[in-house]
């Protein structure tokens, strides 16, 4: 931590700052500089809480120097954590696995149409929601526990392993049971409890990025799961809040190296939600995977056009079959690949 | 809902755009302009999931009329709700309760300390987190349910009511029977879960708006808890995201008219998570009560540079006895005046 | 400067750095610590470019401590500037001037209806634009000279003081030569160009701020305005971006005791550019006087219903009237007032 | 326009804004839904300013429906625009040109040696400032015209197309008759008086979009170039402003697919820029053709350690080397491919 004084700070102001650094029972550094006082924390080896500081007289700024997190950083663990979901599936390895599938599961022809165009397609998760986070109360909410058979159902006729999303413990439980990792929404990113809960489940998790959640805050999240002892965390970014009403949201590629370089943990692109309309989606897949993405998260129906939500967002199957054929090749380009399971031979391989 | 068409659509791509909305059960009606067609959907009274229709042939934009709210629209009812969360603490009514005390509840002394300085101070309500949502799993994360004692013995010593944060089904159903009102905070605004659960509660609630919520989010996660049963509610501005380092949120006290112009509910401002450091406290708590806030929420400790969180934006308990004096003067100025509980005669009444 | 290395830095890491900051011709400071080790630079007395230094290997940040402004700032200027625009028309000091007046001059009986009514309510100055920057080419730009002429003849008429807006070189000079203070637009921000010429002009200029500018961007925007010589500059804030659609722009009133604190330059608000709706105008007039705000800046038309421009945002002149009545019960409940020209006695006194 | 009325309002108030629009000369055409009542415009080919009307009583929406924008719009010209800077150097084509070089151009021995070593690299234009937007006054401001003549050393040297930025109408001229394309950069976006003398130059242009522009922003301001009589515009996408700390902007390549849609414009992405640091530049500079950008613009540095400005985000040149090879191979996963000169042999090729 480094207190930086205004340029009309007293001696004595000084002398309080260190006095209350000394009171957090670490030793003060001042260095005087030619317009004014910095004063340094030394011997501090986690983030300190120093807010009140902040307001001493004299103070201009605190700056934190301390990482605010720990066993989520590159820091603590160099060689990137490899999250696999089902045998073939992994995550954070040399090569990118597609997980697609409807925005809901609506029914067992619509989700068992689905997991199949998918796998044709190239993908090896299936994605698919039986609790729905809606903004209005009055929208379709999913199917609940029927929803999570029906995935179950269709991991048996297809191999696919299964992404589905919890809002609760209780939905938390039952996604751990029935699906082969976890997914925590946007919503629910700052949702601690729900986070330590999934922390003691020890299934894997995909953690998706808060509507307006700075990337430091991401990985804080991630650091509640990684404290509960499950190290199994796949981090997604999902697109973030903006002002333009050109596109519902705003995908935030930047995040992807900046993740890579502070964290261990692989990250994931949803393009789906972080566009909102289909004409975009495949571009920004693309682009997510020649930025470095360690994975693809994408909505695909069987028929778009009666989709129960998120139909303008979601491809057709043939618009899936041509973007993971793309997606194959842009990732070879950066010495990499799209993911297959064992006996998995995609129409566009 | 209208649906645009592009300048370039076809008669069969409108013909296409009527059949969808036939398909919805409502009834569609073209309207042919000069440069594009329009073609609106009539008869409905709610809103309609039409994202699918969006990606349709031809289509430029949909656009929804309807309001996505219902039970918490002044459409719906036309008298602003009063929120009575103990006697002679009203919400929503001419005078301003003004809730004030520290971010955490830390010891018995310091609670009581507290509770007589705002109560001397002019606040009619004591706020205190016995359950603190904090970014990192690191940080002091408040005294749970012994926090919860505290306050129910500092409202005995004062006659404050209470107001405390939950963040999980256990700890609403602990703070709905230890307290006056359940704060959710701007994290969990949009764990629906939960706020079913305060919505089954029927305790008062406050809701605060998430860091980069709109004004339509937030009105639509109160209608969670409304369509619950549960319609006393108090929403809260906090300060939203903002890329301006110079603050650590942007209170965005245009919420107030905003939200008073479409919801029935009460609006406070809490201008001390809105600014983050005490010099613009005072001065951002004048503006939100000149704004027209219903109320105003504010932290303030007996010993703000040795408090365990949010030391920084405390005031101290004199200059909260000044800033209720100028908020007096300020809200009688706009036809209005600020809470006094039966008997109490704050110092700077 | 301090440069913050990362935990896994190298000794020839850290010397390397050392080096570049030696370059620059500074001294540098190690300081290790038990986490990593950070690097000061000593003895400078402005920001240094040291953007390389970033990406020298085992560089986690680096982080600017001196601040990057310096005639604007309150260390380089601890008293407020008063600027005076006209006899009796001074910001920056106890009493509150108000600017008000139509969005454009659009002819000579409207502007001369407009100076009156405003000067009747309590304005001191007139506003009002003859070059108006419009986000398309094909909407209304303004009566140019003509609209100049109109405003001194308005000036002559009631004697107040006249502010206007300046798009470029030759339209500063015309303003220099026919108002009283020479505005900037938030467009126009950053228009170094500009911002030198009317440095070099002498004429009091108001700065707005930019769509998305920090306030430490609208200081260094001024601070290009100062080192021409010009130290007459008010600063407005006017609203900034917004991703909620609820409002037009996010009118961002923690800046105004953010520049008090930092620069010595007065700072008056725009509510009309920064909420874009009559109905929060006076809601957040009175927030920004509650503020500390040095003056207000209100559109008003003597007909907004057949106004050329920011008609919906634009008060009725009987609206102004009340809203300048409750700015000086607001103002004197914070021991300023609401500035009166000689001679005058508003309706609302 | 669509005026969309309160639930409440009455057969009174929609006459009302039917009388408006008549007024506007325009015909009303009242549409009864079941919850409000939706008065169309009809009969209009541009768009007309009805912000009037937004506060008549009863209204609580006005929708516009007609595009703002019409020159640049892709209902105005279905094929892409070619905009050709230099024999060989096409944006929106089939082909994708590079521009690199540095920030600034600081002397003839370092804008030889970037121009030699961006051609190497497969660089097809050189990009380099000599007049320089800089947030302080105080920061290196370029070299001004002698930069100028050694941008045109540099193309006689080695063939590069010269791409540079002007600030004001002197600067543009300038920059016309040295240079094969005048850049304006994002703080100039709405600088209506430059962009009007730059469509009068009859130069290319390439516009970047303002730190916090919408697409409809960037697409009106190009409109003003257009509506001069100069059609050579090229679309800049360079990042946009963050909340997020970890990144000095956020590229929204999201608005790459956008313009494309919208208009016949070839848009272009600045990823040095839109990042901010090195480490980013080649991932992002991926992700952008990936997403379909008519162009990339490159800082590149013959040592970036020693860079006046922006050494932090230039790249060395066998990172820009090693860069334009995957960018080839991801061009052609997608159909596309990286523009030569004629007799140009990349490295990488």
């Amino acid at each position: 931590m480094l207190v930086v004084m205004h340029a009309s700070a007293t001696p004595a102001d000084i002398q309080e700052v260190c006095d209350a650094i000394s009171a957090l029972g670490f030793q003060s550094l001042p260095m005087p500089g030619a317009q004014r006082t910095t004063v340094g924390l030394v011997g501090n080896d986690r983030r300190v809480d120093g807010s009140h500081i902040e307001a001493l007289p004299g103070v201009s700024e605190v700056i934190y120097v301390s990482s605010p997190f720990k066993q989520v950083s590159r820091e603590w663990r160099k060689d990137s954590t490899l999250v696999a979901i089902a045998p073939g599936v992994v995550f954070g390895g040399r090569d990118v696995p597609i997980i697609a599938g409807p925005c809901s599961v609506e029914s067992e022809a619509q989700i068992l149409a689905a997991a199949r165009a998918v796998r044709d397609g190239g993908a090896v998760a299936l994605r698919g929601g039986a609790f729905k986070p809606r903004s209005s109360p009055y929208s379709f909410q999913g199917l609940g526990k029927r929803g999570l058979e029906l995935l179950q159902l269709a991991k048996r006729e297809t191999g696919l392993a299964i992404v589905t999303e919890a809002m609760d413990d209780e939905g938390a439980r039952l996604a751990a049971e029935y699906a082969d990792c976890i997914q925590i929404g946007a919503r629910n990113m700052q949702n601690y409890s729900l986070l330590k809960t999934v922390g003691r489940l020890r299934k894997p998790v995909l953690l998706k990025r808060g509507m307006a959640a700075t990337v430091e805050e991401l990985l804080l999240s991630a650091e509640y799961i990684l404290a509960e002892g499950n190290d199994q965390v796949i981090l997604c970014e999902r697109g973030v809040r903006t002002w333009d009403p050109s596109s519902r949201n705003m995908l935030d590629l930047n995040s992807i190296p900046t993740v890579q370089k502070l964290s261990h943990l692989p990250i994931v692109a949803d393009p789906s939600h972080g566009t909102g309309v289909r004409d975009k989606v495949t571009p920004m897949a693309r682009a997510a995977v020649a930025a470095g993405a360690d994975g693809i998260l994408i909505e695909v129906h069987p028929d778009p056009n009666r989709a129960l939500s998120d139909g303008a967002q979601s491809l057709f199957p043939e618009q899936f079959v041509e973007l993971v054929r793309q997606l194959r090749q842009i990732s070879r380009a950066i010495g990499r690949d799209i993911s297959v399971l064992p006996g998995q031979l995609p129409r566009n391989a």
